[in-house]
C-alpha cells in the first residue's frame, strides 16, 4: 500500500497501531504542534539542536497539511496516536487531535531514525529491535540540548545493540541520513551519558544486547516530548513514540551522498 | 592571524575588503539580518529552502552575538562591508550598523561556499574565481525558492567551471558539506536554469570557462539580497558579496562524512 492509501486508513483510525515497518522504504516523522507564539523558538530550537529534531516540514500557521512531506494529509488525522502535553503535563492520548486544533497551531514534522534503519538493513547491520519486534529502547540522556527561547532540556538518544566489528559500517551507514538524526551522538559506556540501565529504557521496550555487541545511541526525535516536560509550554501535542506520521518521500531522497 | 584576530581587525574598520582567502581553513558565513517580527518568516524560508539557505547560526533577539559561531563576536561590526535593503531597494552600504541596529533585530549566519572550495582544493579540483583573484560568479535564476510567510523569490546560485573528468569528484567533494551548500544544483547548460550569458554574472565577476571545462552551479547564500528584492521586507542587512562574517569553527567541523 501506498503512504497515501496507509493514511487514510489511520484517518478513519483502521489503524491505530505503532507504524514500524509499515511502507518500507518511505520515510516515517515524528510530529510536534505548538501555537504560532511559541513557534519560532521552537523551529529555532530545532535548528540549534539538528541531530535530535532535524526538520522535515513545518506546517503554516492554522493550516494541517504539511505540503513537502504529504501533499493533502492532515495532521489533524493522519497519525494512530497523539499525545497532548499541556504546560508539561501529558494530559491526554488520542487517535485524532479535532478537538484540540486551533487556528494558531504550527505543525513540525521531524526526522525519524526508521529511516535510517533501513540504510542499515540494506548494509547488512542488524536492528535488533526490528528482530524482536518491539519498539525501540529510548532514554532521556544527561546531555543538555542547545536552549533556544523558551526550549531547554535533555536529549533523547535510541539505542541499537550493534556487533564490534560493524561500529565502523554503522556509523558511515547512517551518517549519510543527516536529516534522520545521522552519526551515532554515542558508542560504548551508556553511563557515560547519564543512562543508569539500559534495561530500563524511559520510552519503548528494551532490547537484548548479546555477547559481542556494545549498545550504540543516536538522538532520537522523541527528545521534543522530554523538551515538553521541562520547558512546560501551554500546549504541545506529539505523535505518541513508536506512532509515526508516514510521509510521501523515500528514505533515499534525504540521503546526503 | 586565527578568526578572533581577523575580528578584531574588521571591527576596527582595518579591513574592509572581501575576506576571500582569510583564515583558511575557517568557516566564513553569509549574513542576514531581519526584524524579530519577520523572523519566524525567514528561518522558516531557510527551512524549506536548505540549498541555498543553510542555516549556521540564529542570534537571540537584540543580541548582536552569535554565540555558536563567535563567541564574543558582534554582527554590527564584525563584517568588513554591509548592505542595507528597505522595502527591497538597497539604500546604503557601509562598513558598521551601529546606526541600523535596533532592539528587534535577529542575525542568521547562512554558510557559504568558501568552506567547501576548500574541500575542493583538498581533492586537486581547481577553483578558477581563487586562480583569477577575483570574486566568484553569481546569478539570479529561474528557479523558485519554496516560499514561506513573506520571503519568496527566485534562487541565486554560484558557478565554478569543472574539467569534464572531474565533475563526478567535484560533486562528491561538495556532497559532504550540505550545511555549506553541499552538491551543485546543476551541471552544464546554462540557459536550463534560467542563465542567459554566463559571462554576465549577476553579482561578482566572470571566471574563464576553458575548452573542456563545464560550468557547474551550486546554491548560494546571496540568495536572501535576492529575495529581499522580491519580497521587500520593511529592513534587511546582509554582507555585502564576499564581504563575510569569518566564525570560529573549521570547515571540516561541518563535513558530515
Amino acid at each position: 500500500m501506498s503512504p497515501r492509501e496507509v493514511r487514510e486508513l489511520i484517518r478513519k483510525e483502521k489503524i491505530t497501531s505503532p507504524t514500524s515497518g509499515m511502507c518500507r522504504g518511505h520515510i516515517q516523522a515524528n510530529l510536534a504542534i505548538v501555537p504560532k507564539d511559541l513557534a519560532f523558538d521552537f523551529l529555532l530550537f530545532a535548528q540549534r539542536n539538528p541531530k535530535p529534531c532535524p526538520i522535515l516540514d513545518v506546517t503554516d500557521i492554522g493550516d494541517p497539511e504539511p505540503k513537502i512531506m504529504a501533499k493533502g494529509a492532515d495532521l489533524r488525522f493522519d497519525v494512530p496516536k497523539y499525545r497532548i502535553y499541556k504546560y508539561g503535563e501529558l494530559v491526554d492520548e488520542v487517535n485524532n487531535i479535532e478537538k484540540y486544533w486551533r487556528d494558531d497551531l504550527v505543525g513540525f514534522l521531524i526526522g525519524c531514525s526508521f529511516s535510517f534503519e533501513s540504510a542499515m538493513l540494506n548494509a547488512s547491520i542488524p536492528v535488533r529491535h526490528i528482530e524482536e519486534n518491539h519498539n525501540v529502547p529510548m532514554y532521556i540522556t544527561n546531555i543538555d540540548c542547545t536552549p533556544a527561547g523558551k526550549f531547554c532540556g535533555k536529549m533523547v538518544v535510541s539505542m541499537r545493540p550493534i556487533p564490534y566489528h560493524l561500529i565502523p559500517r554503522a556509523v558511515q551507514a547512517t551518517s549519510r541520513f543527516p536529516q534522520v538524526h545521522g552519526a551515532p551522538i554515542h558508542i560504548g559506556d551508556p553511563s557515560q551519558i547519564g543512562i543508569e540501565d539500559v534495561n530500563k529504557p524511559d520510552f519503548g521496550d528494551p532490547s537484548t544486547i548479546k555477547e559481542g555487541e556494545v549498545p550504540v545511541f543516536w538522538a532520537c526525535g522523541v527528545t521534543p516530548q522530554s523538551i515538553a516536560m521541562t520547558s512546560k509550554p501551554e500546549l504541545m501535542i506529539t505523535h505518541s513514540p513508536g506512532h509515526m506520521f508516514i510521509c510521501d518521500p523515500k528514505d533515499e531522497d534525504l540521503a546526503v551522498l
